[in-house]
């Protein structure tokens, strides 16, 4: 029986926390109704397609983008990372052909304290770059486990490889086409950082107990997994699949409608317009279509955005339902050759320079993140024999 | 530079989240000002003795003390848990060598959906039977872990033990005594569980997003690894062994206070009394003390406990530092020849219990948990080439 007094406070839990303002952050602002993604005060359009993958997450860390020495530094820190101890190798072949996706980077994930000695270390110059490091592993990681679970012996990045030639070329043991890994590269920088979403929030709780970066990353890792997180896109590419030709797109989306069904990559949370992201991820596939004159699935997947928005606008006036970041990067992943199981991991590995970014800021100047809860149930139960109990 | 606008919202900004009301909960109620702690309506002076951890457990998922066919149904299901599967164990054996403590827990924990086929399933009864499966294996993973890091092998336990009966039998390879066993079961179910605090939150939020057990478990241990999340019992076995004597304990406790360092193991966030922990597990030593004859830490807790009292009610006055769960619970684990090295691993197989209850009722009526945050960094900057940054 809940007490008056108990039903009051029950009337104001922040169900969901909505609503409730949990950090003031330096790193991103996402703007709904403008439809405006800024990373650390640049427009993402302004950066995505002039600078590397590697300079987003500088950025995302740092609150400024490299200059030449920083860079090269960077790059020396994240090259040297990628090499593996043999102990987590040794482990993740135990493990690869029993598990994958997000399951399987969570147990490689919680591996990276190995070769850290200094990982229980929060100075904030240590983490940052500890980030750079563990933004590093995490491809490695994926590429590794991938082909473990395949058959296949892990491959090695040259020092030459940025983080998306050296992914490809860890995922594949081949050297990959500059126009594939210029849009992978685009495709990490859009899906680098988004504010506090759950996974976000969950590294900054972890961190806020002061436990360390991996455990934080691991955390974020496994809230990421959850199919309502998020920002993953694996459906949208079934869905394009599914409908296979432009002129089936209408039919296609009336009859999803009509049956009640969510149309896959299109509203947000946030955004009342047409996802900043989207734009900029079309901007990079048909930079690629340009590249190899393979247009077929970008020309699909515009046809579905704009007969879906027109109909969405007939259906359902007046709720503002848009592209989202799903829609593009399905296409994008596809486009580039990445095998639909490790798509959610794909998101891992950009999103790990949000992720780190917000541990670092959640550490400067922290406090440990603990909420109430109000009790609702019985009191006052006295202990029976278990020969008694119902 | 911030705006009016973000100056007023930030000074709105639950840091901490402190004072926001997260959720309401069935089960357990922490009375700071009472000094009481139910669990599922049991206070747990009405509990601890009388029942076993896995009753404990129990009651915290299911709201209820389990009757005979529960209990045996209970107890099956966690022996056959407890058998972990070979490629988990070959992944211990490789990892185990080169980590201890909190970091190896939380690799050996991210390994446990390798066999739970339906792992990914959210159902709340088969939620319910996870729960006690991973109940059952986290005492396994450690008891391991720590064999294979001496060079010894893993130990399996046999249908007669019960978690804690099973647990020091695969740490030591022998059969403990009842008075050993008796003490650890009511060490375990003190601590099982304890409102949302960061650990249990952060489980919370990441099962909030339809993740799995697994990961929302492995998540609570890496937010439990933090210094800052508390309840851990190390630190204080080293100021016992400092302070050496009864009749050494007030010169060392004042020379704390002048030195303005913290005394380990009192005063609470929530407790205004005395820990109502530090009572049960108090009479839990005295119970082995009687036992086996052994009283010298006991007594020597206990004087360090009634000066501290007094010298901090003189020199703190009106603060009302009373003891805390951490004073008794590293003289307990130490009692029963637990090694510190594993202590906070100790607290995560009681908490599992209490962290799987939240999880299970947070996905009764989920609500993906999504804070805000307030953007207050720079605006519109503009991309410059390298060669040209600062």
């Amino acid at each position: 029986m809940r007490t008056a007094e108990q039903a009051k406070t029950t009337a104001k839990i922040a169900r969901g926390l909505e609503g409730v303002l949990a950090a003031a952050t330096h790193i991103a602002e996402v703007d709904g109704a403008k439809g405006r993604l800024t990373f650390r005060g640049y427009d993402i359009r302004e950066l995505i397609g002039r600078v590397t993958f590697e300079e987003v997450a500088y950025l995302l860390w740092h609150g400024k983008l490299p200059n030449q020495q920083e860079y090269i530094a960077l790059r020396d820190e994240m090259n040297r990372a990628r090499d593996l101890p043999p102990a987590t190798i040794a482990a993740l072949r135990e493990l690869a052909p029993h598990t994958s996706g997000m399951h399987m980077l969570r147990m490689a994930a919680a591996m990276l304290s190995l070769d850290d000695s200094d990982v229980d270390d929060l100075d904030i110059n240590a983490n940052l770059r500890r980030a750079a490091r563990l933004q590093a592993q995490i491809p490695a990681l994926i590429a590794h486990t991938w082909r473990l679970k395949n058959g296949q012996e892990p491959v090695t990045a040259k020092p030459e490889h940025g983080l998306a030639a050296g992914f490809l070329y860890m995922l594949e043991g081949a050297e990959p086409s500059q126009a594939r890994v210029d849009a992978f590269d685009a495709y990490l920088g859009v899906i680098a950082e988004h504010g506090l979403n759950a996974s976000t929030f969950t590294g900054r709780v972890v961190i806020s107990t002061n436990s360390d970066m991996v455990s934080a990353l691991t955390a974020s890792i496994c809230a990421l997994k959850g199919p309502a997180h998020g920002g993953v896109p694996g459906p949208v590419l079934n869905m394009l699949e599914e409908i296979g030709t432009p002129d089936q797109a209408e039919p296609w989306v009336r009859a999803e409608l009509a049956a009640g069904r969510r149309i896959m990559g299109f509203g947000h949370r946030v955004y009342r317009v047409r996802d900043p992201r989207a734009a900029v991820l079309t901007t990079a596939v048909e930079r690629m279509a340009t590249a190899t004159g393979e247009r077929t699935l970008l020309e699909l997947t515009q046809a579905v955005e704009q007969t879906t928005v027109k109909v969405l606008a007939e259906v359902k006036p007046g709720r503002d339902l848009y592209a989202n970041v799903e829609l593009y990067a399905g296409l994008i992943l596809h486009t580039v050759g990445i095998p639909s199981e490790i798509f959610t991991p794909m998101f891992a590995i950009g999103r790990t320079a949000g992720w780190t970014a917000h541990m670092v800021e959640q550490l400067d100047g922290n406090r440990l993140m603990r909420p109430l809860a109000v009790y609702v149930g019985p009191y006052d139960r006295t202990w029976q024999p278990m020969d008694e109990r119902d």
